[in-house]
């Protein structure tokens, strides 16, 4: 059933989270870590109300046994929660199991199995691209016929709010001799969609079956220390530049709440090997805001994008992922690679804000970036606006701690 | 206490498994799946004796709860064990749960949280780096400062034995002006030991501290398409080309057992950074070989190499792991690189063995090899050799299956 109004006032109103939505994730209000939905500005207790499921599925503080559970278990869920929630008749049973959000923490929604990241955004691979290598050299040759992605760290998965620590590592400039070891100076964040697997494979996957693995997705900020990663990437990719911090929205926006928003990937450039044609549209027209807040600080919106801008969906990035017989699991994350629009205020990462720091961008009250500093706090916002209503991610937040001292034998 | 011989013969004559080994492995003689300890021709059901520890340790066919335990329940263990095997007295309560391993099917010996592989070895580089780059070229600018690593995937390994289906994947000639969709026709392998991190850390760890969270060692396979790997490699580093399947053998063999063989790695070429200078010797005297056995046919050894030809230690990778605060797990998995040792029959994968495929190697029999065939069987071995005994790894192995047949949805 589908269902445009709930009993609850505050989901009828201006929120993330109306009856349409239903996202889940886990909170802790006092009362233990446990599963729930957020509807409005209240968490669903969804294991204490009457979802005629498994009660096994809720008996973690953690989504994977739903996912692992398939397809018609989640279009089952979503029914359920969305009559409970609608038809007022529910109302006496539903509502002593609704927690206010205001005093609740929000946790991991799920257990990362394992974290691959891409680099499917063509304007940020462009700008990227034309800064290291020079206009003429902007894309990889492979770039246009493969979602290239590497494997993170999924121990480093964190969920918004955790305060993320400034990383040491090796560190070169382009005239020192010898690297030195020192806190990254060149600290910044990637601007990503995430999409969760919610289904297990075995051998290789075409795209449509792919789409239909993606249990939901959540906002991601792949935290990144840009002269680590300059002195280490070549030649296996970067390593400990992307493994301090992932932080992710608590909420995990399902697909089902997003198919309205469904749009095409674009006129590929150059043609797909047919192992990686869409069957149908497999992006979303979900728009998407970075806000800085130095410490102290009022914030500024530093740039404004939309995931329409992906060059390639998750479903295509999945789908390739399996090619080699990879196993993928439940639980696997897997991030869109950074969402940059077309112009400068669309770009998805302080590099490309201020043009690998060459030009450093202003916030409101004067201060200058080129890249994170100490005390800022750094927070995505992302929402599929529809008719009188959006389905919302909620924040992916997180303020950067100044890195530890320097051990004594580190010296 | 320390013990040389058993009274149970097997474990006293001619034996990757004495007294001065007992590596953990997981077993299934029709009973079920559980924790075992090999000693000579047997394995020890150890969750059935009188160890003397928390029987939940042993609740799960799994070493990870024993890693969990810490380095005082790791060597209480070995003690009892060693006890137990060594002291007659003993053998009327401990003979009843030796179950013969030549009935017994050797199973994954631990889950593996994260997967990571290194690139350790300077023959290897350089010869890898030869082909690819040429002689002046070879060494990547930062291979003597920095252990490169990379993140592989967890879900890919598998346990000796295990099949290995030749992948699927995008490869593109040097003539060719696009990539194809084909079976990897350059499928390789690469000797290595696997390193098992038994002990968590959040935050830095000097290279001291992290020789002591290191539980255990593999041999480990990582089987590698190098005509995908060339194509996706650049700009973020190899992906589909590693993860189709990494195979270790079954057996850990504890990091108490490799303490007499200890040997130091080489005087670094170039100063190292103090948070990489090792505190004693890092590496271990294991002398290691590759057998290649065609579909039907004879074995031949094509490769002998050592350990000790590496640069960078497991410690000093695991150290160099934790730089960035990248939070380490129970149970993750950190291969090597490839050992090559100075000759040609040192080399450590068929990349070098043929030379990029230019130089076919003979095999017993007459036929010769470039890259792995169809129906191959490759196995690794290795052994540190003491006087009079060895501490064996017993037998990492696995048969290239052919590619499946291509679906009809990628073509």
């Amino acid at each position: 059933m589908s269902a445009t109004r709930s009993w609850l006032d505050s989901a009828n109103g201006d929120t993330d989270f109306p009856i349409r939505n239903l996202p889940y994730g886990v909170f802790d209000d006092g009362g233990g870590a446990r599963c729930g939905v957020a509807i409005g500005d209240r968490i669903l207790d969804v294991g204490k109300v009457h979802h005629g499921l498994d009660p096994t599925l809720f008996a973690e503080p953690a989504w994977n046994a739903v996912m692992a559970a398939g397809p018609a278990v989640w279009a089952a869920l979503r029914a359920r929660l969305t009559e409970l929630l609608s038809d007022a008749a529910h109302r006496p049973a539903v509502e002593p199991h609704l927690v206010p959000m205001a005093g609740a923490r929000l946790l991991m929604p799920f257990r990362v199995s394992e974290y691959t990241d891409f680099y499917a955004g063509r304007h940020h691979a462009t700008n990227v691209g034309t800064m290291f290598r020079g206009a003429e050299n902007a894309l990889p040759p492979n770039w246009l016929s493969i979602p290239i992605g590497y494997n993170g760290r999924a121990s480093s998965v964190v969920v918004s709010g955790t305060p993320v620590r400034r990383p040491w590592g090796q560190v070169k400039g382009p005239n020192d001799e010898l690297p030195r070891f020192a806190p990254s100076a060149r600290f910044d964040i990637e601007l990503e969609i995430g999409a969760i697997v919610g289904q297990p494979s075995e051998g290789m996957v075409p795209v449509a079956a792919a789409d239909e693995m993606i249990f939901g997705y959540v906002l991601l900020n792949d935290w990144s220390a840009r002269d680590i990663q300059a002195w280490e990437y070549q030649p296996l990719g970067p390593f400990q530049a992307k493994a301090t911090a992932t932080t992710i929205s608590p909420w995990i926006v399902t697909r089902a709440a997003l198919e309205p928003f469904r749009t095409a990937t674009p006129e590929p450039e150059r043609p797909l090997l047919p192992y990686l044609t869409p069957s149908r549209p497999g992006l979303y027209d979900i728009d998407l805001e970075i806000g800085l807040t130095p410490e102290g600080g009022t914030e500024t919106v530093i740039a404004r994008t939309n995931y329409r801008e992906m060059y390639y969906s998750s479903a295509q990035q999945l789908a390739h992922h399996t090619t080699s017989g990879c196993p993928m699991r439940v639980g696997d994350l897997l991030g869109s690679g950074t969402i940059s629009g077309p112009d400068r205020e669309n770009r998805g990462s302080l590099l490309e804000l201020s043009w690998g720091g060459k030009e450093p961008f202003a916030l409101a009250g004067g201060a200058t970036r080129s890249f994170v500093e100490d005390g800022d706090t750094l927070v995505l916002r992302g929402a599929a606006k529809g008719d009188g209503y959006r389905i919302g991610f909620g924040e992916c937040s997180g303020q950067l701690l100044p890195a530890v001292a320097q051990p004594d034998w580190a010296r």
